[in-house]
C-alpha cells in the first residue's frame, strides 16, 4: 500500500508527466507544421486526410472518413474541397445513397501522400533523434498505459 | 555504429512512439474537456487563460499572455472578453501605452482558478492511474528527449 503522501508524489508526477507531454507533442507538431509547409506548402490537416484516404485506396464515405479523423465534419468537408480542386482527391455520389458522398484519391494525390509520408518518417527520425531505441519503446508502452484509463 | 537495418527500425520505432503520444494526448484531453464541461460548465482555453492570470496576480499585458499561451491573438482575446463579462478577469488601460491592455483576475476567477487546477490534478490522477511512478519518471526524461531537437 502506498502512504498518503507517497500517493501525492504520484499523483504529481502524472501530472508533470502530462505537461511534458503536452509540451513535446506540441513542439513536434509545430516543427511538423514548418516542415510540411516549407517543403510542401501544405497543412497537417490535408496531410491527414491524403494520409487515410492513400491507405483506402477503394475510397471512404466522408462521414467515415470524418470518424476516423475525429475532427468535426465541416472541417474535413472544407479540406476536401481544396484538395478536389488540387486534383489530388474526387468526390463522387453513391448510387444507394444520395446523400452520402464517396471521396477517393486520385493518382496525383497518391504520389504525393507517399512523398509526404516517406519525409514524415525521416522528420519524426531526425526531431526525435535524442530518443534511443529502448526509450522509444518503453514510451510507447507508457503512452498505452495513459491511454488505457482515457 | 548502428547498422542500415537497425537505423531503419529505431525509426520506425521513433514514429511508432510519435503516434502513440499523439493519440494519448489526444485522449486526454478529451476526457479532461469533458470533466471541464460537465464539473465547471467551462472549456480548455478557458482555463489556460485563468490558469496563467491566476500564476501572475500582477496582471499580464494582453500581447505577453497571448506570447505565452501561443495561440492565435483573436483567440485569446475572444476568450478573455468573456471572462471580463463574467466577473473573471478585468481589463484596464496601461497609462504608458494607450494601446496596450492589461489583464488581470479578479478574486471570484482566481478562486475558480485554483478549484478547477486542484480537480485537475485529480483527473490527471484518475486518468493515468496505470502509469506506476518509476515510468512516470521515465517517461517525463523521455518527452525532454523528443524536445531536445524539436
Amino acid at each position: 500500500m502506498a502512504t498518503e503522501v507517497e500517493e501525492r508524489n504520484n499523483a504529481k508526477q502524472r501530472l508533470r508527466l502530462w505537461l511534458q507531454m503536452l509540451k513535446a507533442t506540441r513542439s513536434v507538431e509545430a516543427k511538423l507544421r514548418n516542415k510540411l509547409r516549407e517543403d510542401y506548402g501544405t497543412t497537417l490537416p490535408r496531410f491527414d486526410v491524403l494520409a487515410v484516404l492513400n491507405s483506402n485506396p477503394d475510397g471512404m464515405k466522408m462521414s467515415d472518413l470524418s470518424q476516423f479523423l475525429v475532427v468535426s465534419n465541416g472541417n474535413v468537408t472544407g479540406v476536401v474541397t481544396r484538395l478536389v480542386e488540387d486534383g489530388l482527391v474526387q468526390r463522387t455520389n453513391i448510387e444507394e445513397d444520395r446523400r452520402a458522398f464517396l471521396v477517393k484519391i486520385t493518382p496525383q494525390g497518391s504520389k504525393l501522400a507517399s512523398d509526404i509520408a516517406a519525409a514524415h518518417m525521416t522528420w519524426i527520425n531526425e526531431i526525435m533523434a535524442d530518443v534511443t531505441e529502448p526509450d522509444a519503446a518503453r514510451g510507447i508502452s507508457i503512452m498505452l498505459d495513459v491511454r488505457q484509463k482515457s
